[in-house]
């Protein structure tokens, strides 16, 4: 099938209109019309090489909101007309001991990427959302509940699933102590759940002048971390910490913040962080750790808990044209909180 | 009443005899004459005031093994005759909520330390093992179960029970896959622990030559660290780690090799390691943690299962005149695997 997609050419060039080929449907896959696609950090670290592994052409895009346009003969759970949505992975081994317990994120045999991997049956590279169209295999096509607005749900896919996930898995509930350490994409979601979940959450900013934005999201106080005396009265009070900031930087200021078993989630960077102080890990058994999205099934729940709980991100709605200009903005964290490409900007 | 022990009177002067004081006897306390003491690195590091607080002259030792020679009045617990430990706390606030929970150790209002801490009610310095006499709560004071040769149990006040209380925390049983990295004092007796406990038990070594030692303690295997096949062959293969090397060092090398949700446990390091990559804590929720000897409860645990499975330390006794020596080849890691003191040697 012949579509268009914006893509990186280099590492230096900026985005630009590129026709290419999305595959023949396969007996399990399903094509869509993309409708919406979220901009993530991430789509901008994959056009510029900077982990170093970009084959280029390259189309970004993981936060992907579409419609069945149609199926292979043997797709079961959707049907032509479907409103359904894409996020990071669109396959992973199935074998493996993650992928047999609904952990495809962590698939031993190396999930596939919905842009930047490798296609297995064909060894074709995958191209992400950034484009009118996509093909993939329907065990990978999330349901969109009747009731969440396709417009606001593509940074669910990612941002969503990748706060909501350790959400879960650290069990947070009502009353649970949630602190969120940076207010972007990934950290208005990580608000946003915590406080459906029941938690009491709090931000902690770099800057003053958060408090009202804080409180609409759901949190109930904000800590500024250069102040030392709140920093201080913070101690031992929370049982989790997602951090979201994506660049090296120091969780110690953070650390003894944590109370007995509490632990310090990274779910925004990929490289180091500065060099922790083991005062706090031992002197209270406190943890660092990390997560990755979330695996097909959890991310299906996350969309479900949203539709069921109105819980949606913020999100500023660009042309497709418009976002080399977003992409600027997002470096410098001038969003609230997420871009979403209308991809009916994008003409074929 | 009047006692003698080994002190530091200055950060570089060596250990000598000095006669001091122990409080006389409050109504729950019991006084004991010192049997053994255990030789920590603690005790050097305080001696020497690498962590900045310790007050002259200090009297180090916190794996103390010794009969009762008095109670006072209130003592209900140990009775004059009886074999007792003292590990490295002698008191707490008794009423945080961690100590409600048996987790002194993590004592919000302060535990006191059996050396360099201030007894609360005179805020007298308290003075450790290396001497003839000790005087402590009775609640502070563990019961030597019946079986457990005296003469080698000290080293389990400290090296013992700080390996045992995380190998408990993450639940190691038949068929956990249990990491030990370094091979001193706690190292060996993260080994015997694990084993005991049906574990398979792996110790990282960064010289070859340990095999014959390892198996003996009970570890299943050796991998020298340098060697990258082996490092890379047992890649996502841990559930749990126990790292008790006691200075700066770089843990990435060990990250890979747990599985999902695997943890590292540092038990050595009180300062900094190096800048750990946030890879493999995201791509697989692996965690780094720490954790702090153990409670009171969990440490008269501990004995009562080495006397029940027959765990011991390996002890090298030495007399207190030995210490200097002994203390420059614990610094250099000759000894296997705990110098413990012969308070016999010792004239009042």
């Amino acid at each position: 099938m012949q579509t268009i997609g914006y893509a990186a050419q280099s590492a230096t060039t900026p985005l630009a209109p590129w026709g290419f080929e999305r595959r023949e449907l396969r007996g399990d896959d399903l094509a869509l019309e993309i409708l919406y696609c979220g901009v993530c950090h991430s789509d901008l670290h994959a056009a510029r090489n900077d982990w170093g592994w970009t084959r280029y052409p390259i189309v970004p895009g993981h936060e992907i909101v579409g419609r069945v346009t149609a199926i292979g003969p043997d797709v079961t759970r959707h049907a032509v007309g479907d409103h359904v949505a894409v996020g990071c992975l669109v396959d992973s081994c199935g074998t493996c001991d993650h992928c047999e317990h609904d952990l495809e994120q962590y698939c031993t045999g190396g999930a596939t990427g919905t842009y930047g991997g490798v296609d297995k049956p064909t060894g074709e590279p995958t191209q992400g959302g950034y484009s009118k169209h996509l093909v993939v295999r329907e065990t990978f096509a999330l349901r969109i509940p009747a009731g969440l607005d396709v417009a606001r749900a593509a940074p669910l896919l990612c941002a969503g699933i990748t706060t909501y996930s350790p959400l879960r898995t650290w069990k947070v509930g009502p009353g649970t102590r949630v602190g969120v350490v940076g207010l972007g994409g990934l950290g208005h979601m990580a608000v946003k759940f915590a406080a459906a979940m029941g938690a009491e959450v709090t931000v902690f900013s770099r800057t003053p002048g958060k408090e009202a934005d804080a409180a609409e999201l759901g949190a109930g106080r904000v800590i500024i971390s250069s102040d030392k005396a709140a920093m201080k009265a913070a101690r031992n009070s929370f049982d989790l910490i997602i951090d979201t900031v994506p660049v090296k930087h120091d969780l110690n200021p953070y650390m003894p913040l944590l109370g007995l078993d509490g632990t310090l989630v990274l779910v925004g960077q990929i490289g180091p962080v500065d060099e922790p102080h083991t005062g706090p890990l031992v002197m209270g058994r406190r943890r660092i750790s990390g997560s990755a999205i979330g695996g097909i099934a959890e991310t299906q729940e996350m969309l479900d808990f949203c539709a069921e709980n109105d819980v949606l991100p913020d999100v500023e709605m660009i042309r497709m044209d418009e976002i080399s200009d977003a992409w600027e903005r997002m470096e410098r964290s001038d969003v609230r909180y997420r871009f979403v490409i209308d991809m009916s900007s994008l003409a074929v």
